[in-house]
């Protein structure tokens, strides 16, 4: 993918220090804003994406031309209510959709490719609060973010506490499990293997590694729907053959299956909007993702200046991040004296069911932003 | 990888009838036994391999120089006692360790690669009876197995009724699940992506297609391990470093961490005794399987004909196959008014459990054979 398309973006007057110990420089912060910032400027919200996605919650996504990712959340009389707040949100550095990443201009002219620091979300989470300094937004009335977006609101809970009034951390983890690193690295090392990759300098090149990219998202996107929602929506039905045919088993290696039809979309899609290089980058923050080890290896100390409020929301089919996983971040609330409420809602669709429709979310989320 | 190793095989009389209407001539079945057959011939046991899989159950392996795959469980004294029994284990059609597959040569002196026609579980099957066969076995005294190997006995079982007393299946299923043709897909994508794979002419080039066919194992991997056993060998504990360093975050893409580093062996070594092609054509398979859909839509009616007694057993945290899936059997098998006895051993380690050490599985199957 080329980004080929005009963005909203500021460049952070200072270095961005990280995780690693270098600095990320001149770093820009692609962002899209909703609704009306007031006077007292506290009614401000802001939204964290997920791996894959961008600051475009609410408005048209200039590639694909399909509505903001959460267009069914975000807007006027919607639950986070853009005629009460003001909701920004912001490309995470490291991704593709305008902040600075390894596709972007290195100080030598020529792509940072694999020169690009490895980031943290903690790193991704000091590039939103850069934002939000020079917007001159001090504390936010909430932070909001669903799966690697809920690591960054509690990120931003943990190392800015001063900076956000409410915590909304949906379908989330405090910390990367084994088995979540495992398909990361089959992800990372698709990407690796396929040629095109070219040690991530592929910029100038014709060719780039969409294949690799391709199964890497296959490969994710199987863990963000649940067992039975697969079963519900593919089941074992064959795909219609082009001719109108009905389907049947072809005894070959085309796609037979819907659940394969669908799978080999979702990854050829996905490498038109999505840089390879960004993946490496952002599912490497995720695995390193740890905000007990962050602070003396207890996730409560993490919360301990904390006076905002907490939701915590899981999803009774999510696998990825199960349930167990909320509730280990509420007990740490618990234990740091934290204010938190926390649900378990059941909705079919796995992981991405904070993205899909889902009314007791929707419930949950007003409800939490009018408290 | 090529094979430059002596196996016992035998050349089947006739051509072997394929579900897809086409016909495999000249099938070459690759087989190990042990334990002496009685002058009866009724004291046979045939186990039947698991996806990658072989012959050897018992005996070395002639790549890796590693002990049989079932070791624990096959030998005198142990469950599947060779003392008393005559124990036989044959590669599948469309492997790769001595049985004819997609690198086998075909009648034109050239290796099949992708010409090799696409096979059924059933397909395998009928090579298993052809075997038999030859070998003057009517009737064995089990057949047995774990995984796609529970398949195989099963579908012996509801295809040739008349050839096994017993049917022992392990950790299996009667259908493949959306979740499990998704995660099969993502295997054939990665390989099928590696520009060495070359539509599958690859058996005269100097490369093949070991970046993709390791993507294809890791990927699959994950799904034979339980997420709590993950979480209990590898947790988020960090890699030494080569220089004898503890580990830490290297803000590289190394394996940082112990779990990359597992999966990235798991990959790299398979590629030493698997071929590509042969991981197509039995993915292929299982993906096609579906006992009912053979038998007008109804699992019971695949049992109908049986006489044979069933033990069944599934394994609690076997998310591959879920005892759910073993459930579905053991009804279908009560409703045909079979002899089963079904029974859900707690194991840590996944799907995996039917190859690990778990020593109530080595009591189950030791009672089973003795009934």
């Amino acid at each position: 993918m080329t980004r080929d398309y005009p963005v909203s973006s500021i460049r952070l007057p200072h270095d961005l220090p990280l995780d690693s110990g270098q600095v990320l420089s001149d770093a820009e912060i692609a962002y899209e804003s909703y609704g009306v910032l007031n006077e007292a400027r506290d009614n401000a919200i802001l939204i964290c994406h997920a791996l894959t996605g961008d600051q475009f919650v609410a408005s048209e996504h200039p590639v694909t031309g399909k509505p903001g990712w959460w267009d069914r959340m975000v807007g006027p009389g919607k639950p986070v209510d853009t005629d009460r707040f003001h909701v920004i949100c912001a490309n995470v550095i490291g991704s593709c959709l305008g902040s600075t990443g390894p596709a972007s201009m290195a100080s030598d002219g020529q792509p940072y490719a694999m020169r690009f620091p490895v980031i943290t979300i903690r790193d991704m989470v000091r590039g939103l609060v850069g934002l939000l300094d020079e917007l001159a937004i001090e504390r936010l009335h909430c932070v909001i973010g669903g799966s690697m977006g809920g690591m960054q609101a509690l990120s931003l809970a943990a190392n800015f506490p001063e900076r956000a009034g409410r915590v909304l951390a949906i379908a989330t983890t405090a910390r990367h499990s084994a088995q979540n690193i495992a398909f990361h690295e089959v992800g990372r090392q698709a990407i690796m293997a396929d040629p095109a990759w070219s040690n991530g300098d592929y910029y100038a090149s014709e060719t780039s590694p969409d294949a690799g990219l391709a199964v890497a998202r296959m490969a994710a996107h199987i863990t963000y729907l649940s067992e039975d929602g697969l079963t519900e929506k593919f089941g074992r039905r064959f795909q219609d053959r082009p001719d109108g045919a009905p389907g049947a088993k072809s005894f070959g290696f085309d796609a037979d299956f819907q659940v394969e039809s669908y799978l080999r979309y979702q990854g050829s899609g996905f490498t038109r909007r999505f840089d390879a290089n960004s993946y490496l980058y952002i599912t490497r923050a995720m695995d390193y993702f740890d905000l007990a080890e962050e602070h003396g290896g207890k996730l409560a100390q993490a919360f301990g200046g904390s006076e905002a409020r907490f939701c915590i929301v899981s999803f009774d089919t999510d696998w990825l991040y199960p349930t167990a996983e909320s509730r280990h971040i509420v007990h740490a609330l618990n234990a740091a004296g934290a204010a938190v409420s926390f649900v378990e809602l059941s909705a079919p669709f796995g992981h991405d069911s904070f993205l899909l429709d889902v009314p007791a979310l929707d419930r949950v989320v007003a409800g939490f932003l009018s408290q």
